[in-house]
């Protein structure tokens, strides 16, 4: 369970390609690699956090890696759903539209 | 195949409750009516689009329905990735990020 | 007076350089074109706008100029405050914030 | 000077009301007591960082300040623009749009 669901997108500019899927692999590693429950959408990442910390060094991992991929400028957006009256999970939101 | 796939959230404002998934399903319902490809994630739907005009037609037809269910205020968030150098599908943009 | 107030960034993607402020002022044209009320910030364009054609045009007519400017694939992020229950305008919500 | 400028949106979900712009204020105070650059924009304030750590403080702060006004659930939206080759301002950015 988590306290909340964020949507991360990451967008490298300036690549001179408009392949952008590697990246985008290389921010998901970060997640495996900090153990982060995620799943993958086509414009974002739906990530379970407990904590903005958690999003900052995601974030600053992130940064990092595409730093060593040579991408000099990038773009982040973040959508956060916090829930201060019930835990919440990636699944939980989903089968609640989706009535699974 | 589509020329654009973008993820919109839709999100009732004053409600009164903090359980807004009844209003998400309503405007889940309005993409199986007009029979649009979508998939449902935690933060965002993606949506394969052809034009800008559909997308303008899902929104004005979300918005009446969440009227009709008493919605006074409604934040729409809309990422749209737009090709013009290939096509784009939801699985296709996901598989290329978890290479299945 | 306007029904909705949009908060638009246009990004286009896979160019050659991190400089973007070019093809963000060819957006803004499309507006001052279009006789659109707007607002210019950091991250985003405020724009009041009476329906939601009116986005689609913009959106349309923007992807022409980026189109036009080499531009093979962009990023639109949309934000849409609709109110049904009041007027909005771009100073309205701003003075609101700030108490002017 | 900053290194990345981010652009964020505060929304008080499940309220009764469609009136919002005490909870935006509150979350603007915030800013000020961090003594943090920012400009109101009409669905965004843009705000100055050099890291990211500063932006969880700056969420973690808005949503104690948000939980005191008895919000329970809470919609952040953060668009964050990094530099790795330049430095950023607010101003930098605007101006450079609208040929300042």
């Amino acid at each position: 369970m988590a306290k909340m669901v964020a949507s991360l997108s990451v967008t490298p500019l300036g690549t001179g390609s408009t392949h952008l899927s590697a990246y985008v692999r290389a921010a998901t590693e970060v997640l495996k690699e900090m153990g982060v429950k995620y799943r993958t959408g086509a414009g974002f990442t739906d990530i379970e956090l407990d904590d903005y910390s958690t999003l900052a060094e995601i974030l600053k991992r992130v940064e990092d890696k595409l730093a060593s991929m040579g991408v000099k400028r990038v773009d982040f957006i973040i959508k956060i759903d916090r829930r201060m009256d019930e835990e919440l999970t990636i699944e939980g939101k989903i089968s609640k539209v989706e009535r699974r």
